[in-house]
Parts: structure tokens; C-alpha cells; sequence
């Protein structure tokens, strides 16, 4: 490209050091994209003529072909994905192919290619898949829907919870996540396109930026070409969408290994998705959630990375941005095996309830947890607050003294306590009642928990694109 | 608090440890906020009487007052700001402060009234503050309209450009930042109220939490309480919209470090943001923008302390989660101080164009740029483009030979290399040339930037709260 | 300081902004120890008088004892701990304090400051610390020899192993923080001391800097002054030690999490560690832990804020180093709390083991961890290694098809299954047993867990500064 | 390997999510180093026969020649490296390669291969990369040891200073991280070795691992197998290392990138490294300078990806260790290469000194500098340094005021300011002499630059391994 002017040879370690093509290949679908918008406006204002656009039509359907088919030559000599197309369609057409640059640069076309990439990746990659790890979750949650599981805070058990309940907020949170992969793209910032640009002030040409964003399926034109060039914000916003998900996912794998173990038990994930030993039938190592909680720190580090890129660097195209795609590439890469890896594990032949195990936990006493309903309970019946408080006190300490657990209270026990614990208490301190007591918007009562679920199935269901 | 069961002592490296009111004391307001929410509830439901209600206001006005002018005793023995504040309300108003947190859970109080605290502090701090530091730029832009400066690419001059469409491109990095702040909790995921969700499962008592919501100036409340009370997703989203404003300001700050040395000399920082010496009277060094460029590692740094500590949390609330304050308060105040010290820089008495010493740098020639346009021009006149590259490089070429520039060129000149160069191309050499040439939307043409600079001063001239 | 040759008065909002006094009057001490060793080298080389230096001497006792008393007025105008106390000194002891700074600067006052400070709060706080912590958990681990506990991978039972030879894995971690707590300064890149760097270049004056390092109880002057004004490595070895010494913690915290759960239930934290809830008795969170693991990522955030400020930063002193000071205090001070409150958990009081619980837990099987002993006692008895597997699977259906445990294997069941499976097998099959077949250097055996931790002991007992 | 007792069949897309054979396959060479080691141990205590090692190390022989002549088939069903090797040895000679894995585990196996593989690339590719380039670095320093150059604080000029100083700088960074890239393993935190440790509480066979850390060419057996299969302290420092040095060179780079202006433009660096183009022929991109800069963040993210993976891992292997490889990889590997291409920067060849410009820049006045000389001056002839400072200061005046350089001053001008101003100062104030002043150890006067380049160039002719 540059190497007239240039004496000395392009020394072999610089050259695989500063190469991109190895990598940045990715964005060929992109690219190819991009120059057919750029032919047709050059064509517009009569750089090209119909027949040279047509060529360029014609050689890019070549192109695509040897790409898809694998056929396509991809050369270091040639630096990066944009002049191996380049090169290629001038050597399919001609002359035709050298014109297509005019009054683009690499700056401009990179930071158009490498936005739409992550745009489309968001969309039609990210988005589905996040989509449907919820599927998958809300599908398990409805058939769990009469489980109750104990809810912890500090990993100690606090109360008592639907595991539809539990499931939904990981729901919740991907949900969540799988809005902010749509929505990529479509906040101005992010969706600006460059192309137009040029290498930075913008283009000789009288090319119309607004019609080349529209004819990419984009609404906008980048509005200051300097800014354009040098603005990676929009990867920025994708590695921290990504790690953010994986957060949520780390989170989740957490939950199914502690849920695993052979004290809680809660859970039995499927061989599909964990690793066991010939000779010791019972272990089932969770390295499905292992490896996805592991991969939250890669996503996380490939942040830091691109932040620690951007930090300080001048205006306007640096050669530092080169170093943006990998990082990119990874965490986008990675989340979408991460989301797919969860659906697996959430799937119906994964994830398997033992729901007599759960039992034996209840059954031996949430703690009394119980406790704190008294209190509510006696409030509600018009008890002074301050009573009820007390009267509650006196009733777990005679629980704790006898050894009991407050399933085994009778009425004459609580007419002992106190003559304000009236029989009808009793049917208060089951488990399901007191779940069931839990009746607001965000409560894990069973109504609540199934409208939460039809919202989720009716959004699953649609066309879930907004 | 819990002392009553507990023997122990508490430690008192325990206790200062554990302690978060040194810190979360920043959330009283929007403590006492969510409480009066919660107190008009309770009593709608029946639980407080009117008159209770009407001391709870009372007693917050009190409190509010307290705080305000210095005179409230924030005692560390009672832990966190929901502590101190109810603590307090009992001693003024008695019985009816300790009925205040019925059905409540300092869950989903912490998340309430934190997540109120980033929204206003993004609303009303961060957002106008950008504003500001807009204003400063496109005051700054307006007033030097006819100022051309070299482009850099790779830190190499690479084409002219206008100094205020150099200056709009910050512009526009901030203009989306502000856009950002004023979003936040806009978003649904960002927006939703936990209040409601009791330590994570609901509230016993019969609460409307879209009520709660919607008093407390929100749109939507939780939609699952165990996911309400462990997200801190709108922590992240924060935090990462001031990485991002800093990493912007990072750059402004690097390219006014480099044009204000005495090589560049582009500017000349005035005296309020930067230091000198007694005995070196011509140093200015760039303090403000070098602590602003340091700064973006800090809230960086922050960023990533929040994913290292959600990954792996299980469900719900864990006492790690104390630790997302102290990292929010630090970014955000370090943010809005360099956004504020920023603006300072960009004032009219700090901020000093060296108009001469620029002209100095373009008359010394901007290293053939003009080339580009040699072959731009001789497209547009029909010569073929294999034909236009050939005569351009000729044109080079004798340009370095004759160790002249551009600018100095002669139709005579011009002739000697091709006839095809004629003398009217001389005029389109002119640097003001160069740059009227870049006509697109995003160019650094003067009609572009005056049109940009008028969307600018439009929106910041209204109600810009969209 | 250098406002003379400034026209403006410094910006209210830009002192408060660059002021630093407010954070590194932390170095006070260091600060003072640096002076007292240039004075003396400044009276050796004639710039000072004796009586001068005997005059600086005793305002800077004055000085010590005005700071440590609380007395000390730090001025936010004065900007940083130098000014400060340079200023202060001249108002006791009149120009000779102005005298002090004769070919000093700034740069390496505060590179020399800093890195004593680093090297003494690793070495006399941070050491001692991790030191006591080892010295907790060996003592726990001495009181268990005798505890049989899981051991885990993948959160999964796989193998038993003593308890000590657990806390002891832990002991270890903490052993290899200290000594590097201790080695810091010791490597010549960190131990280098700046003083004589001047502002970069080097003193005009002929101090002898390899003297001052002496004096300052360092072994080595830096070599390069332009590197020593702009070197902090020291300061990113001390934060990484932090770093890694904090996910060392995060281990254990999680480990203790796990194991204070209901449904673990190996160890019960005492009160002084965990909190609680007046009406759920049995609840004790563990709050200590929690927060240290939470710790985590707050200090590695201050890793990564370093690393991003120190990017790309030219040489040699550049205002952004002053945000290098608030990250390094916090992590230090956060580790330092994070040790002696982990050695709190650590201490007897709060650390009791579970030894009935953890019974049951072993009682209720394994889960054929055995077989794997059977497959080695095979091979050991010179049973062919391709049929002493064949044996094990058989033995191991054998089990698992008649619902036992490897605890109720009789003589009759093992010869059933096998000849080779003689009766003597039977007693290698306790658990017992299993642990004290790994006899090897590391290994969980008896013998070998006394051996380490007498090592551990000899190493506790002496002056353990190497 | 444990697929007999699962049902299910391996799922594709777990296959892939979980096989880490693409990477781990790096660390053949240790896994065989491994295998020999232990082998040799499993035949001294009679576990192989003396013919089953000789026909395992003849498989390994061969097994060395199919990977290196690239014919080893590499298969993603065995998942990793160790089960790939282990496999193809039985295929190779039958059970014996069975046998040994006797009493091993692949948690002991990959902390073992693994830190081998550290402790050999830091060595024997770091560390001598990182000497090559402190070589090329102080071989251009020889070179330019007459070259006076400004030197910058605030990349504001602020004193003269020889480029070797300058340039000694750098090497002094990099000489520094040789050292700590050899010292990889040395240290005993780092250096012990885990083989012996099995699953994580031992060996059940009497292996003696101080046997095997020997004939692995390590002192140090790990000194308890929990810790030693659940460590990766190794790949953190390892990874810390390379993030420090990559901070360096980022330092270096932004200095080069800034020299390289047009407005600098004290150095030109050669074709090899830098790019351009055939129509701008000045134009000369520090694209290996930008490459290397913007790689900092890279390395930094992996150091971040790891202490985000081992945050609140409990004991003791958790497949989340699997992600630690490629971190570790790719940042040795970016390093490796930045150093590399550093050197070649560096090189006679690439980097250019231009002598005549930077005189040009001096010729200008370096700012006043020289009149903290003449404060200097006065306090060494003996007048008062309150008088000193106050003709200096009247001497800055004079000179201002006339538009003159501190060049340009003649002995009447000294005299018309203050008699105190000897003619003799003259020769005080040309650069050379500013320089000469600076004879402290680490100053930039040429003797004290000749010794440190003596030491250095000794350093690097000898066998530099300590």
C-alpha cells in the first residue's frame, strides 16, 4: 500500500505484530456491506459510473461466495480485512475496485464495519440467545411453580420462597439483559455512522452521510466526522453489556453449584452439563456453572482493557484502536456461549428438582423464621406493636426451650405463651401460608409469581424486537 | 439491634468494620424520602393511624432539619443511616418511629434509597454539569470559527481542520454523556422501585408498590422481590457512564496537555488551571488536565471493584454488597468535579487560542497534505483515475525536490509537470480550501459547523432534560 | 508558592480540586525523615550551618509533636504535606527552613516520601498483621489435628482430609503475603531512593545520594534521577501484594460462608463476628466474612486504577501522579483491617468447630471415595492394575446396587465380589485410613500436618523478618 | 474418561464450552517433562517396572517428534492436553502408559505443567527479550551521549538533559523487569512444586515430592497439597510482571509518539516500524509505537480477568481454573512480542536522532531554566540565599523585559542587575554546563551517564542470570 515511498522491507516481526487480518476477517460481512452502500452513493454522484457499480455488485457477489465457502485468501502481506476485499475486487474487476476508495479512508470504514458488527451481534446473536435462556428458566419455573425452597440472605436461611419465585429473578435479570442487547445501536450515541468521515474531517466529496446511515439500516449519520473516527463508545457499551450478563450469570452458577452440593441437594444438573469419574459414581461436577463463573472475570478484564485503550489517547484515528476487536470479538464470544450454556443447564433433561430433598430441610425447621409472622401476625389482629414484639419473643424462646420446631406448636401451646395466640395462628405458620402471605407486586405468593410468569411467556411469545 | 440474643460483646474492629454511616449518611435524603412514601402507605393499609402518620412528618422535618444545619449526631454504634435516622425519629416521636419499619427490611430500604440517590445525583449533578462543560466548548467553538489548526492522526499532522470542529468534537462525546445522565433510571431495568420487597421475598402487609413507585417520582416498581433486593445493576450503569465521560475527558485533557507545549503552543491555559513558578516565569503547567487525565484510572478502578464484587454473589442480599457505595460516591463526585474543572478549563479567561504560533505550524506546511486533494481535484475534472494518481505523484515529487511547499507553488509549476494541472487548481490548495471541500454532514466545512453549533446552542438553550 | 508571577487568584474550585493535603499529610512522618537526612547531608557539604541544622532539628521535634498531638494546622493553601511543613518550619526556625529545599524539589521529596512510607506500612503494619493471622489459624489447626473433614473440589465431596491440614492450605497463603509484606523495599527496583533526583535531572549541589539512602535505612540510591521522579512501581508491587493477599482472604471467607451455612454447619462464628436478629435466633450472618470477600474487589479496582493512570504517561513527573496516593492508602488500610479482622474470626472464640455435625455429614457416606483406595490397595497388594480396576467397578455396583455405604462393607460382601478383596482391606477403608495413606511431603496425613505446623510455629516463635 | 457411568451423551456444545485442548495444548512440553519425572519416581518405589519406563519414555520420545514435526493429532474429545498425551502414550506401549497416573491427579498434573511453564517462559523468553532491549536501548544511548535534549515534567520543557540520561531511563525500567522475569520461580511462594499433591490432600503412593521438584529442576516441593492444587499466585505474579513492564513500554512509546511529531520532531523512526503513504510521503505513522501503547491495556485486563476468577473460589480445585491459560498466554505472549518490537524500534536502523532539530529547540531558550542556576551560583559563592533569591529574580525581570534569551546575556547585563553577578557565571549558563552541574549518582552529568552505561553494558556481557 504504502511501501513505494518506503526503502527498507516491512520487517517480519512488524509485520505479524501490526497485522489484523487474522482477526479482523470477522468483520468481512460488514465490510462488504458497507462498500455496496459507498458504491451506490458514488455511483449517485457520478464517481462511478452504472457499469463500474454493477462490477463492484457483481465481484462483491464473488467475494461473498469464496468467503462463505472458505475458499477466500486471506493475506497477512495485506494487512486487514479491508484491503484484502479491496485487493481482491480489483483483481475480480479492475480498475472499478481502486475507485471504490475514493474519498473514504480506513478510519472512516473501520469504525463503520466494526459499529455495524456489534450492532447486528447484539441484535441477532446476543439478543436470541439471551431470549432464550429466559425461555428456558420460565419453563422450569412453571413447573415448579408448588416448590417452595428456603430464600437466603448471607447464605443463611431467612424465609421461605417459591423456586418459581427464585428462578424469575434470574429471569428477571436476563430479561433485563436481553433489552439492553436489543436496544444496541438504537441511542443515538450508538448508532451514529461514521461512513462519510473520511479520515476525519470528512469527505471531498459531496457523498450524503444521512442517506449512506439510512441505506445501512441505521437512522443516523455520525454528526462531527473527528469524533467519528475516534469514538469506540459503542464497543464500550457492548463489553459492558456483556459483562454485566455474565455478572447475572455468575451469579446464577453460584446459586446451582452451592444448590448441588451433596449438603443442600436442591438441585441434580444433568450429565450433559457436568463432568463425573468412573469410579466414583455419585460426583457430579458442576463445570458447566464452574467454567461460566470463571469467564465472568475474561469478560470483566476485556473492559478494563479497552477502557485502559481509550484513557488519555489524542484525537483522532490511533493505531492504539487496532487493539479494540479482540477484546470485543472475546467477551461477545464468550457471553454468547455463556447464555447458551445456561439454557442447557436450565433445560428439562439438566435440571432436575429433588424436591424430597428440599423437603427434609424444611422439615427440619426454617430457623424460626416462623417467628417474625407471629409478630406480623398479632399486628394485624390490633395487638399494640410493642406487645406484639414481646409476646413473639416469649414464644421463640419457649420453642427454643422445649427443643421444637414451630411446626410442632399445638394451640395449647401458644394459649401457654400468651392467650393472645389464638389457634388460629397455627394455620398461619405453615410454610405456604407464609409465602403466600407475601401478596405484593414483587412477592413470591403463588398469584404473584404466575402473573409474573404470563408476562414473561406473552413477551417470549411475540415478536420480542423492542 | 440484634444485641439482646448475643452475648458477645461487639468487637470494636468489628464494629468499625462493619460500620457504613461514616458513608452512607449521603443517603439520608432519600431515606427520609422513601420512609414518608412508606409511612403514607402503611397508613392507607390501616397499620399507622393519621395522627401517627402526621408525627412521622413531623418528626422528619425535625430530622431533615437536624442534618441540614450540621447538628445531627450520626452515632456509629447504630451502624447505617436507616439506623441513625429511625433511632433518632423514636426518641422525638416515640412508639410510632418503630412501627415506621413494619413489613420493611433494611433490603429493600438500601436498594430503594440508593438507587433514589444515583438517579438524582445523574439528573441533577452529572447532567447539568455536562451541560456546562458543552456550553463551555461551543462558546468556545463559536469564537473560533475561522481558526484552521492541523489534524492529527497517529499524533502526525494529517489535514487541515477547523479548531471548532476539533472543539465539537468533544462536544459531542459530552452532549452524550449528558444525554446518558439524564437517562438514568429511565430505562426499566434501571428504574424499578424495590421498596415493598421486605428482606427479599415481599411484604407481609398489604403495600401497593406501584403506589410506593409512583411517589417517590418513579414509573415502575420491582417486579421480583429477591432479584430487587440483590441487583445493583443501575451501580454499574452509573458507574460506567462516568468511566465513559472519563475516559472522554481523558482525551480532551491529553490534547491539551500536548498543545499547550512550548512545541505546539496551540494554547495557553490560563492561570486558574494551571501552576507555575516564582523563578520560571514562563511555565504553565497543565495541572488541571493532568489531574483530570489521572482521575479516569481512579473511576475506572471503581468499575471493576463492583463486577469483582458481584461475580459470584449468591442470591439475595449479602453484606458484600455494603462495599458498591463507597466506589458510586467516589466516581460520581470525581466525575462531576472534572466535568466542573474541565468547564473552567474551556472558560473564555483559561482557555487562549494562540492564533499566530497556529499560523506559524501551517505555514511551515502541512506535509504535502495537498497531495490528496491534487488527485480528489483531478477526478472531479474527468482525468481518470489511474491518470490522476500518476500525475500526483509527479506533482510530489517535484515539490520535494525543489524542497519547496505547496504553497508555493506556481500555475508555471503546475504546467511543468502535466498540462492537465491547470492554474485554477492553485486556488483549491488554500488551506480554507482544503477544509470548505469537506461539505458532508459530519464535516469540518464552515457551514457544517455552524450548523452543528446551532443544534448545540438550540438544545442547550432549552429545557434539555431529553 | 508560585503565585507571584500569577496574575489570577487561584480558583476556589481548582484548589480544592488539586489540593492534596487533605490525603498525604499521611506522610508526615516520612516526609520529616526525609528533611532530617538532607539537612544533614546540606551542613556536611557546607549549605548548611551546624547551627542551622541543630535549628531545623528542633523544629522539626517541635513540628512531630504538633501533628502527633493534633495540634498541627494542615492549610488547604499550602496544597500538600511538603508546603505544609516547609512553611510551618520557617515560621518556627525563620529562613533556614527556606534553606532546606536548596536543590531539592518536590518530585523526589514526594518519590522518596511515598516509597518510605510504602515500604515501612508493608513491613511494620501489613507484616505483623498477616503474621498474626497465620499464628490464629495455626492455632485452630493445632486444636483440630484430630477433625475429619470433606475436602472439596468443584464443591464437591471428593476425598476426606484433616480439618488442620484445611486451615493449615490457608496458613500457607497468608505465610507467603507476609513475606512479601516483609520483602518489600528489598528488591533493588523497589528499594531505590530517589532523594537527589531534584526535579528529574539530578542536585546541582554534591550531595551524596548514596549516603542519603543509608541514612534513610535503605541500601541503594536510584540510579537514574528522570526514572526515580518518575517511578511507581513501588507503589503497584505494595497494591498487588494487597490485591493477591485480599483474594487469598476471599477464599477463606467464602470457605467459612459455606461451611456456617445450616446445611453445611462444619463451624459456628462467634458473636463478635457475625450479626444476628432479636426474633431469629438462630441466625448469624457472616458478616466479617462477607465484607472481606466483598473487600476484594475494592482493592484490586485500586490495582487497576494505578495501572490505567500509569499508562501512556510521558516522562518524567506529570501532575497525574498525585492520584496515586488515595489508592495505595485505601488498599493498604483495607488489607490491613481485612487481616486482623479475618484473625478475629480466626480466634477461639469465634472460630468453633462443628465436630458432631461434620460426624453426621461423614457418617452419611462419602460417596465411594473409597473405591479409590481399593483400586490403590489392589495395585500395592501386586494385583495386576488393569484387573484391580475391573475389581473396584465390580465392587463399587456391588455397593450402590445394595444402597450401603463403604462403612457397612463386611469380609463376606468384599470376597463376594472378589477373592482379592481380602478381610485386612476392610480397615483401609475407614476414614481414618484414607487420611493416612497420604504420607507424602504435603499430604493430609497425621505426621506430615504436625511436621508444618511446627515449622509454621519455629517460624511464628522467632523474629520472623526474613 | 468418566463417560461409562453418564447416561447422557456428551452435548456439542458443552464439548466446546468445556475442552481446553485448543490452548492448553501449550503446555506439552511440560506435561511430558511432568510424566518423565514422575515416571521415574513410580519406578523407584516399585510401582512401574524398570521395562515399562524404558518403553514410557521411549513413547514419550516419540510422541515429543510427532508435535514438534506437527503430526500429533490433537483430539477435542480427550479435552486437554494431559488426557491427548496420555492417551496416545497408551496407544503407543499399552497399559504401562495407564500405570502412570497412578496416585496422580490432572489437579496436581496442570499446577504442576503450569507453573513450569511460567517459571520457562519468563525465563528463557521475557527475561532475555526484556535484555535485548535494554541492549538496543543503551547501545543508542553510547551513541548519543553528546546529545542534550529538553527534558519535560508536565511535558513542559523544565531542564537540560542528556538523551542517554533520558534514554538510560528506559533501560532502567526494562532492566528492572528482566530481573523480575528471571526471578520467576525463585522465590518459594513461586517456585514450589505441586506434583505429589493428587486430587488435593496427597499421594497415597510414597512419591517423594522434594524428589520430584528437584528432578523438575525446582528446590521446593509445595508444602501442602490443598493449597498447592487450588494455587495460581504463579500465573497472577507472572501476569503482574508482564502488565508492569507493558506499563513501561507504553511510557516509552508515548514519548517516542511525541517526539515523532512535526513539532517535536527529535526522532525519526526508520520504515520498518512505521507506516505511511505513497501520496504523503512525509508522513511517518508510530503505528509500532501506537500498537504497543494500546496493548498496555490488554495485559492489564488479563491481570484483571484473573483476580476477578479467583475472587471468593473456595477450596480447592473448581473448574473455574481452567480460564486461568489463556489470560497467562496471550499476556506473555503480548509482552513478549512488545519487547521484541521495542528492540527493533530502538534499533540503529529505526531510531534516528535529529541532532539539528532538537538544537534548533534549545537555540530557542529552554524557558528561563538557567535562572535557577544562577540562585544555585549565588548560594555556592557564599551570598546570603534570601539575597540570592532576590536577584535572581530581578536577573528573570531584566531579561524578560528585554526580549532576551539567558543565551544571549553579556557580563554588562550581569553587572547592570547586581555586581554579585560575576562574568564567570556566564560559562555557568550554556546547557552543557546546566548538565555538568548535575554529578549526584543518579544525575544527568556525563560521567555519572558513562559509569551507569559502564555497569549496564557489564551487566549485559555477562552471563546476566541473577
Amino acid at each position: 500500500m504504502w511501501a513505494g515511498r518506503f526503502s527498507g522491507k516491512p520487517d517480519k516481526l512488524m509485520q505479524e505484530f501490526s497485522q489484523s487480518v487474522s482477526f479482523d476477517q470477522r468483520l468481512w460481512r460488514e465490510d462488504i456491506q458497507g462498500s455496496l452502500a459507498y458504491a451506490a452513493e458514488l455511483q449517485r454522484i457520478g464517481i462511478l459510473t452504472e457499469k463500474e457499480l454493477a462490477d463492484i455488485r457483481k465481484g462483491f457477489e464473488q467475494i461473498t461466495q469464496e468467503i462463505e465457502s472458505g475458499k477466500f485468501e486471506w493475506k497477512v502481506e495485506l494487512e486487514d480485512v479491508h484491503m484484502n476485499i479491496e485487493s481482491r475486487l480489483t483483481e475480480l474487476i479492475g480498475d472499478a475496485g481502486k475507485k471504490l476508495h475514493t474519498g473514504r479512508s480506513r478510519n472512516d470504514q473501520v469504525a463503520t464495519d466494526f459499529k455495524l458488527w456489534c450492532i447486528r451481534v447484539a441484535r441477532e446473536e446476543l439478543k436470541p440467545a439471551a431470549v432464550a435462556l429466559v425461555q428456558a428458566i420460565v419453563d422450569r419455573a412453571s413447573e415448579n411453580i408448588g416448590v417452595i425452597v428456603p430464600a437466603y440472605t448471607h447464605l443463611q436461611r431467612a424465609m421461605p420462597t417459591r423456586l418459581a419465585h427464585h428462578l424469575n429473578a434470574y429471569a428477571e435479570m436476563i430479561f433485563h439483559d436481553s433489552r439492553v442487547f436489543m436496544r444496541h445501536g438504537a441511542v443515538d450515541a450508538q448508532g451514529r455512522i461514521a461512513l462519510g468521515s473520511g479520515a476525519g474531517t470528512g469527505n471531498s466529496f459531496p457523498v450524503d452521510m444521512e442517506c449512506l446511515a439510512k441505506s445501512l439500516g441505521r437512522n443516523l449519520a455520525a454528526r462531527n466526522s473527528m469524533e467519528a473516527v475516534s469514538d469506540r463508545d459503542f464497543a464500550l457499551d457492548l463489553v459492558f453489556a456483556c459483562a454485566k450478563c455474565m455478572a447475572h450469570l455468575s451469579r446464577m452458577a453460584e446459586d446451582l453449584i452451592v444448590w448441588s452440593t451433596a449438603e443442600f441437594g436442591f438441585v441434580t444438573l444433568g450429565d450433559a452439563v457436568t463432568t463425573g469419574s468412573s469410579i466414583m459414581p455419585q460426583k457430579r461436577n458442576p463445570d458447566a456453572c464452574e467454567l461460566v463463573r470463571g469467564k465472568t472475570g475474561r469478560v470483566v478484564g476485556h473492559l478494563m482493557a479497552l477502557f485502559t485503550l481509550l484513557k488519555g489517547l489524542p484525537m483522532t484515528y490511533n493505531r492504539d484502536l487496532q487493539e479494540d476487536k479482540e477484546a470485543v470479538f472475546d467477551a461477545t464470544d464468550q457471553t454468547l456461549a455463556c447464555l447458551r450454556v445456561m439454557a442447557l443447564v436450565f433445560s428439562k433433561e439438566n435440571f432436575k428438582v429433588n424436591r424430597e430433598r428440599i423437603q427434609q430441610h424444611l422439615d427440619s425447621g426454617l430457623g424460626y423464621m416462623e417467628a417474625m409472622n407471629v409478630a406480623d401476625w398479632l399486628v394485624l389482629q390490633g395487638v399494640p406493636f410493642r406487645d406484639g414484639h414481646d409476646i413473639t419473643g416469649r414464644l421463640v424462646k419457649y420453642v427454643e426451650q422445649k427443643g421444637m420446631r414451630f411446626a410442632d406448636l399445638t394451640a395449647e401451646d401458644l394459649q401457654a405463651v400468651d392467650k393472645r395466640l389464638k389457634p388460629e395462628l397455627l394455620k398461619e405458620l405453615s410454610l405456604e401460608a407464609l409465602v403466600e402471605r407475601k401478596q405484593v407486586y414483587a412477592g413470591t405468593a403463588k398469584a404473584r409469581v404466575l402473573e409474573r410468569l404470563a408476562e414473561l411467556k406473552q413477551w417470549l411469545g411475540k415478536d420480542n424486537d423492542q
